[in-house]
């Protein structure tokens, strides 16, 4: 009863996920047709009657439409929950809050484990290739047929905060603000890696039968559950893991000669054996060579595409932990915002999560977050 | 012809492994007698009439007894050739240096490939864990029957540095001085999550058969690949692989959706498929576990015994880009030897090559090692 009584006080209570179908489908990056098209999002709080008070969250490479609040039946809030809210962050009494599942993805929106039309059979490998562009493209009808010609932000966490940042370079004049939390303009080599090699052990899996899995009851369940121990690995630092393990032996008794002995190994099969509950190991493909063929850098015509954006503001945040997207590839995207003139705000917050402080150091994020969505909507 | 004259001057020229069972087996850590053992090992240089001037060399967790010079036929020197030989950091004109392969491991010591008496049959998983003191206390024995009581030093970089740790601890009286570079008293948990990480990937594959795959005609080729992939990720640094490999695109025409297309996916590839020709999958296992329950922290007593060596003099050194063995764990190590009164020297160089910097900083680990061995020698 207490509890039920801080949910509604603290959270948005009960939400339900939407659909949304793109009539014509959608062109992709690739000159491919993907039709049909469907997105899978919620959104929270009110849109106010000039629709001005609009701010589209974007999802990380695990991450779904389900950002915050509850749904019926389950006691786990949305993965952003701590952010969004009466009186938080995004103040869901002041915001009108949209998420959708990216295309590629296996939550909802049109990918990899969805029918084509083509064969009535799951497309598997046969989906086409997609990038980060062709999600903000989708993301953009969603918005549109929200009623919304301008966005007061968008905002993002590591792949969220790499959408956030392609939504600049796309439709300059339909976004006020972005926050770009922990992300980079472009995957470095090291990233790269370690996402080949995550997408390695999915397709050494044989269960994997070249993405044809869903209709053989079997899934690459230990490809993709060591593709996300790797990650995890990537999410935490070597300080986080070490406060939270330390080299405490796992309390019970080991019957074959390989099994966890350390607490770390545990947790981290614990990690890989959740994940492929909840996720598609074809869309782990897809959605993490979206990530490493993204190239928004300086090079690439970021200058360009800010410089046409002179309206534009941008908060911009790392964290001093955070060795997967390291603070040099935060400054980057400060320094090219500089060089064109936009209005930028670079904070580097003390943290010891790694990766994983998007999500877990609210207070920081908050203080920064509050205030920058108060600059922003008083013009 | 040239290049041949040039071997002659730099490196020792041609050399051969050598063998030695030891006639009673050897007891290990667990209790176990393993029964017969044989050790590969090579030497290079020449013995002094008095046997002071010997000096143990170490191997990391994929190197052998050929530390350096060339194998007939053979056109890669040995692991450590750049800093073994005439005129080099370890003197051969000066030195008689010795390296063996460790036990468990499969570069013709005795390890999980090996036969097992009872059974006429490889090990496989039956062979009995295996520790690092085990690794050394089996070294040990190879020194005795070289003649020699007291080995000038033992020297190592990584695995081998914590070998030459160990030596200190389990045999302070037989050694005068111990060179310890990018390594450990004790795996931290990000250590143990990454070899954990290559444990499941051998271990997930299905040609791994719990270990009996030797009269198959197959081994768990992808999973050894993908460890060894996930290896070579966090021996580089971030750095160090921009550097190597920047974004540029494979220049080979894809043919299937995900194969790689960014050089350092196809020189991941390349090293895992290299590694798997000479390295067991099961040795791959038995030495990680090695590394991850070695522990000579503080906590472990440590100090209490190089308090029983103050005769002992320690070089200790790190690379500032190594994030997997980072400096703090080296700085460790000196921590304990200062509050013991060990005579110890401490440098971190700076290094951009991560990891693999022990192998690679040639010239600035060779000025230490030169200058700290004459001292070591003059007494």
């Amino acid at each position: 009863m207490l509890i039920d009584t801080i949910k509604q006080e603290n959270s948005i209570g009960l939400v339900k996920t939407q659909y949304l179908t793109l009539d014509t489908g959608l062109v992709l990056e690739s000159g491919e047709r993907l039709n049909p098209v469907t997105l899978a999002y919620e959104t929270y709080g009110t849109l106010d009657k000039d629709r001005s008070n609009a701010i589209l969250v974007l999802h990380a490479l695990s991450g779904d439409a389900h950002a915050a609040g509850f749904h019926e039946g389950e006691k786990t809030p949305g993965w952003w929950n701590n952010m969004i809210g009466p009186c938080k962050a995004f103040d869901t009494n002041k915001y009108f809050m949209i998420c959708s599942n990216v295309i590629g993805g296996c939550r909802g929106s049109t990918g990899p484990p969805s029918i084509n039309p083509q064969t009535n059979m799951p497309y598997g490998i046969d989906f086409p290739a997609i990038t980060i562009k062709d999600m903000v493209n989708a993301q953009s009808y969603l918005v549109q047929y929200l009623g919304i010609d301008k966005l007061l932000a968008v905002a993002g966490g590591s792949m969220g905060g790499m959408q956030a940042l392609q939504w600049t370079a796309s439709f300059p004049e339909r976004v006020s603000a972005a926050i770009i939390i922990a992300a980079t303009a472009r995957h470095s080599p090291q990233q790269i890696a370690f996402n080949e090699v995550g997408r390695q052990a999915i397709m050494a899996d044989s269960d994997w039968n070249n993405g044809n899995y869903y209709s053989e009851g079997v899934s690459p369940v230990r490809g993709l559950s060591l593709a996300r121990m790797i990650g995890h690995i990537t999410y935490m630092s070597d300080m986080s893991m070490s406060e939270k393990f330390g080299r405490r032996i796992k309390d019970v008794k080991q019957e074959a000669r390989f099994n966890p002995d350390f607490e770390v190994e545990g947790y981290l099969q614990h990690k890989g054996d959740n994940f492929v509950k909840r996720f598609d190991a074809n869309s782990y493909l897809y959605i993490t060579k979206a990530l490493d063929r993204f190239d928004l850098s300086n090079g690439s015509g970021l200058n360009e595409v800010l410089g046409q954006a002179q309206d534009l503001k941008l908060l911009v945040m790392a964290f001093t932990s955070d060795w997967l997207y390291p603070a040099y590839q935060s400054k980057d995207i400060v320094k090219t915002c500089k060089l064109t003139n936009i209005d930028v705000t670079y904070c580097e917050l003390n943290s010891t999560y790694g990766h994983d402080a998007f999500l877990l150091e609210v207070e920081g994020e908050s203080n920064l977050i509050t205030h920058f969505l108060r600059r922003v909507s008083n013009g």
